[in-house]
């Protein structure tokens, strides 16, 4: 998504010039260029895919809503399995409409892993709940702390639910630390990624992640929504963000 | 803040004629009308002032910008004295220019309280420390939760140093129903805000709350932040702010 203005090839052709090791795909583009297709591509270029984005979007209450939403789940780890990653992330959604319940949108999140979680275990692939910040909470996802996140997770084998740490989401919450602990220590840490905060914020507040990266030394995908990059070069970012990643986390 | 577009005495008027009881007062428009010329056409109004916004800033590094701030947090207190509210409230302070320390940040608020506490209530004031929503977190307020605020203001009595709660700000935390009563059992509460969420958020985040308010039965101020209502006709929005007050939360 850093450098989503790169079509999947020269993607995997930028990565493999950089020597970057993996990559964390979307769906939208695998769909578009055909699943296997794209799986080949990858596995030709000896490139790893680190997750893929993402399911979720659980928490409907309408009978129809909710079992679309669980029948795109299953194909999202379908497509997460062809393509080779054993993670799929997982943003849960926000409250439907005229609902104010986040509570109850919470529980219909676990009421689904329920069903979804043995499926993907069938399938080889481990789903991951991603916390967004809490300005996301009304209108994207539910889950807004790890803390929330690991309380769902936790009714799961780790090897079916865990989390994904993203920087970007959680790097205010004076209980991260701590959750990364619980987190690490249960298995359940699924993938890691990095953003920066920029302020200010942009409106609609999805696309202003930045590109310093700052701390960490497990694998990590780097992954920036950021509209003034998506107008640039692509393979120039990526060879920028690359060397950024080297000087601050490598 | 709701309705800035009215100058003190047409506020003071509307409020009359709408039978709104009390007004939370910031202290630019104060100092711009005098303040002691605002304190008499309140009190002759026979118009409370709920609360006075806002001191704080107090996480500055640089001892001449710490030495500033509190100064001018001893003027915010001498001004709601003057004004006859007996609370301050306090929006903390973001990360200082190049800092990442939120701990260092939020370990300066307390020692600034250390001194602002006994002069606040040397002249009858109490501090209201103000949690704002995690997405000021860098930029405007360290402290993102009602948990956060409580920590530091536990450290002093309750007449000094309690908290703000502001709908706006922690409607996302499912801590916040604990916190708050852990606030009311220790007589924390300061001063109640009302708000509603609204998205899309606009460029910047801060003026976008929603005229929509549900659910408390205490003390309440409306503070809407919202550049769509600041355009429109002072008195009209504060009677539909009324209105929906009456509505939604009397």
């Amino acid at each position: 998504m850093t450098v989503r203005q790169l079509s999947l090839p020269d993607l995997v052709d930028a990565c493999r010039e950089l020597g970057v090791p993996g990559v964390g795909l979307w769906r939208e583009p695998v769909q578009a260029y055909g699943v296997e297709a794209a799986a080949k591509l990858v596995r030709d270029a000896g490139l790893a895919v680190t997750t893929l984005c993402r399911g979720g979007f659980l928490t409907a209450i309408d009978p129809g809503e909710r079992a679309a939403a669980l029948a795109d789940n299953r194909r999202a780890v379908d497509e997460a399995a062809v393509l080779g990653t054993d993670t799929l992330v997982l943003v849960s959604g926000g409250l439907p409409a005229g609902s104010k319940d986040l509570r109850g949108a919470r529980e219909r999140i676990a009421d689904a892993l329920a069903e979804l979680g043995p499926y993907a275990e069938e399938h080889g692939v481990k789903l991951a709940i991603e916390p967004l910040h809490p300005m996301f909470a009304s209108d994207r996802c539910v889950v807004s702390t790890l803390a929330q996140a690991l309380d769902i997770a936790e009714r799961f084998p780790a090897h079916q639910v865990g989390v994904t740490v993203d920087t970007y989401h959680i790097w205010w919450d004076d209980q991260a630390p701590a959750q990364i602990a619980r987190a690490g220590a249960q298995g359940r840490i699924h993938t890691f990624q990095l953003a920066d905060w920029t302020t200010p914020l942009p409106e609609g507040v999805l696309n202003g992640r930045g590109q310093e990266a700052a701390g960490y030394t497990g694998p990590i995908e780097v992954e920036l929504f950021n509209d003034a990059l998506w107008t640039r070069d692509g393979r120039e970012v990526l060879a920028e963000t690359a060397a950024r990643f080297a000087e601050h986390a490598a």
